[in-house]
């Protein structure tokens, strides 16, 4: 399968650059970027030197198309959509990493990212790239919705327990924090090393986007959720930990043996209930999401952590390009 | 005024000493540490150079006393009990780092720390030492239980709320977030750099000894609490951030007018209620909580910074102290 | 004294203002940037809320000078130039941060920083503002040019050596490393968190400015020096480590008697001849520079350790300007 | 072939077991730590759940050389020498991590060291383990000492320039800076989170043992060098930049084309000629060696960066296995 690469040289497109030079079954068709073009990969990451010489080129999606099987577009948000629709159009299998069709309403979307949205018969079309969640789905798509970071961390724990009706849909909180790789990889005084580091913040709160994505995939289960989420910046490079509160009445081993049956054949996912608190080192550089459970009356915490660049984002792209070509979802990422 | 530190060379007693290095009305008479007797405290924190010289002595208490007005006992749970009660016998104005004074109920302390309190006399007479709200208190008080980090940046801003009776004492949730610093100086692999670095995690879910002492203060206020509190630990030295989940009925404006008129004359309380989110390193170094304050529907989001070892200790130590010795508060800290 | 600040919002600007705010003889005048102008200076730097509430004004240097005794000059190299010549013609004591009146060679100042130097007269009356060695002559200054951070931390050790010809002039090399914020405050890629975080390198070799300016003011000693200097960058917010190859024939004795006797009475030097080695963290925060000898047969190794933002910027600045206004030169530092 | 490894429990065993992990001709046979025997690899390192369970075993070293082929020996300096000799008599393939075989001359082991060597025969027999400079020796060794990680850092540039005759053996300075990884993993305050962070500073001046090991193996130029080695702590987990200083009489072209003949088929060196800097950051998490030149007159400074642990270490230590066991000597590294 040959693959390309819009909007190349990004953090997640670094790390899914990586993932795709080791990759058994895809070979790079392009990395496009437009401030890079002409210039080799490994001249903005050198550590990739020797590893992706691959020469980057400008926007020229006809090429690209001509050249490619499948895309993944790491673009903004908004300016995904004609890339989204441009490649679909063309009969390849696209990934798109922004949030442009991953809220099915197309309201809700335009509400929450301020932009309209042209192409409303794609997006339901599109399927939601949680790959633990909707693999059925996902191995019949054209198009792919790679989930946000924090959703990912958030909806994967929750899914499961709601749908079993083992916790109260009312009054979910999840705290989360990101390393500072969450915010891209750009010229901006908030993000710059004196800022960020021996700092701590919330920020972002009650209007972070990725909280209607939350309530809006969770509405899948079934039951209404209104999960108040809260991002805070973690001085540190890369991952996510959510600390999910919620209320129950099962017990700690009910619970568990809900998720770990949920996805007994999932790879990714390690399930802790032995008292193991996860922590964002356990995943770092991984695709793995783990998730610890404590119980105490009626109070589940939710202890959930993930590579916000890797099983929040490209790794988890790459599941999802996995399943649309008929490949184990895992294949060069464990 | 002579005042002493024993336990002078842990994260507390460092900024403590420089603290009272640069004090108008306190001078050191002693600084007392078994593992350093006969070094100078600035062979031990080299920053101190020429600022802090005094040699260190072993534990004498006789001697301390001899020398000294007042004592900062900086020492272990538990250790504490026999030396407050040693000092305050002989006369000495008592400031506890420790936790051995801070619950009034002797059976919490016993099940909270597993130890036995053997001076239930002066457990009654020892006053919390949050200055900004037992201010009257403290002044008259001979023996001050200096709060917990975790606890001081909780109570400061939920106690005036619950006890205008503006937020619901059910349901309340802090996640609280800390740097290394409040692990103490001890060598142990779980606080080594590299277990630390690029790590983020909770810990002691559920089982935090400071989650007991937040619901005991918190009762002063009439209210009853059950207020459930998640530490985490920050890749950072220093600084707390609480994530405070709260309900209410009441709008910004009228919580936002509560705590400023509570902490009207309180000079080390900053409170924001124009969207300003605040951050650790906006305390750094310094003896301020920030308290910042959202509203949304009927949630109310508090998020509360200190410096752990200032505001969260010494600092409010020193505070203490100053009121103790009919000083302002501030002096010497601002 | 009234003093402003042209350029307040950058670190050293910070770091300045916050000696500034508690100063006993310096009363902040103005504070000039024309980024944040009409802000207050604890809204660009919320730590310093209460502190320094100081409204922000623009560019009108007349109006500066109206209501100011002197100014520190917080502006880039260049575009100093002018703003120096005008304080300076209008009477105020000038403290110049940039490196514009550094070398006295104009030849050596145009090839170096690109840039013609329209005011020889001037550069001929500026005095360069090393506290320790120039103290007498920026007395008498109305002028003075701040030394660079790098410079400060390898000129102080090497100068009373060389002019006691303890060490050869030949082949000095001085391998330097700074935390993050020698670069400035801005927005910038190579600078962002992501960046810089669990990265080490060197910059500039054999290029950066303040390799001239070692040399050049090394003259000062009768000798004639060709010292290396590289650049590194540590992956820390704060503090510069200097590194320093010389050789010798003198043994350890006889270089630290020198040392000490040349600095005998100046409180910000802490020489270290036991073994100690300095490092960064011992003088954080403070205008002390830490000096570290080790002598090994004819090799002298200097480590030597400054704040790069107090010692070596705004703290040495406020030594200048006590110096230029007859106060102790420590006044408000230690 | 069935790999074993005595002290898997350390950073370097750590690193070791996740290149094993995935690496197409070793099979784990045992990992030994007296610390976790009976404890999953996974418990210790919970980031390899599910990548690496295999129940550690206690210090049982015939079950060990019963069930494997070859062994990587993680042990500290001395304790080595008895597990190297034992599992050598076996006929097993003896990869060693410590200083105990590396340096050729029994006196100097011993002067540097302060321990006996009770193996001399089998230290005549021991091949130093830089495989890109010793591969013939390596292909026929039983036991190889794995080198130090700053000399590998140093001696990879050095050795071919001075074989050349390129560069003066006279006066090298090589001033090295390491992440925290290259203490080990242990309780010690001095490599505690609080002690390192926001840190830089020298260690071992003039003393560290890593200085022999360096000018030693470089004598195998038919050289005598007298490389002054000065290591530095950096606040990061990982990474080891040197900038040596060299004097030269050929120009950048000369040396660079030294360089990249003697290494051209060496796929884990990569030399920079065209201004690049390398940085720790470019190598993180592979065995590569970064090698940046720079030529001003008669000075070479050189700039050489590795991943402590990988190239440095565990990653250097499948090469030098792959060697002796006959494969590629980058299978399963790259």
């Amino acid at each position: 399968m040959k693959v390309s690469v819009i909007g190349a040289t990004g953090y997640t497109g670094y790390e899914l650059v990586k993932i795709l030079a080791n990759h058994p079954e895809f070979e790079i068709a392009a990395l496009v970027s437009e401030t890079y073009a002409d210039k080799m990969f490994s001249d903005v990451y050198p550590r990739l030197r020797s590893i992706c010489d691959v020469v980057i080129t400008g926007r020229d999606y006809d090429a690209v198309a001509e050249i490619s099987d499948a895309v993944f577009l790491c673009l903004p948000h908004a300016a995904a959509q004609d890339a989204a629709a441009f490649f679909y159009e063309k009969g390849l299998k696209v990934v798109d990493f922004s949030a442009d069709f991953r809220l099915k309403d197309k309201k809700l979307y335009e509400a929450t990212y301020k932009v309209d949205h042209t192409y409303p018969d794609l997006l339901r079309k599109a399927v939601y790239g949680l790959p633990e969640i909707f693999e059925v789905d996902i191995k019949k798509a054209e198009l792919v919705a790679n989930p946000g970071c924090y959703p990912t961390s958030v909806i994967t724990p929750l899914y499961p327990l709601l749908k079993a009706g083992l916790i109260s849909p009312e009054g979910i909180i999840a705290d989360s924090k990101s390393g500072v790789t969450g915010a891209g990889r750009k010229a901006d005084i908030a993000y710059s090393f004196c800022e960020c580091n021996e700092d701590f913040r919330p920020y972002a709160i009650f209007s972070h986007r990725h909280n209607p994505e939350i309530n809006e995939v969770l509405k899948e289960t079934g039951k209404e959720t209104n999960v108040l989420f809260t991002p805070h910046l973690i001085p540190a490079s890369k991952g996510i930990e959510s600390t999910i509160y919620t209320k129950t009445t099962a017990g700690l081993a009910e619970i568990s043996a809900c998720l770990k049956d949920f996805y007994r054949e999932r790879r990714c996912v390690r399930i802790y209930d032995n008292g193991h608190i996860p922590s964002t080192a356990d995943v770092t550089d991984t695709n793995f999401i783990d998730i610890g459970l404590f119980v105490k009356g009626e109070r589940l915490i939710i202890v959930s952590c993930i590579d916000n660049l890797i099983k929040g984002s490209s790794g988890m792209a790459v599941q999802n390009m996995n399943l649309m070509c008929g490949f184990d979802d895992t294949l060069g990422i464990l």
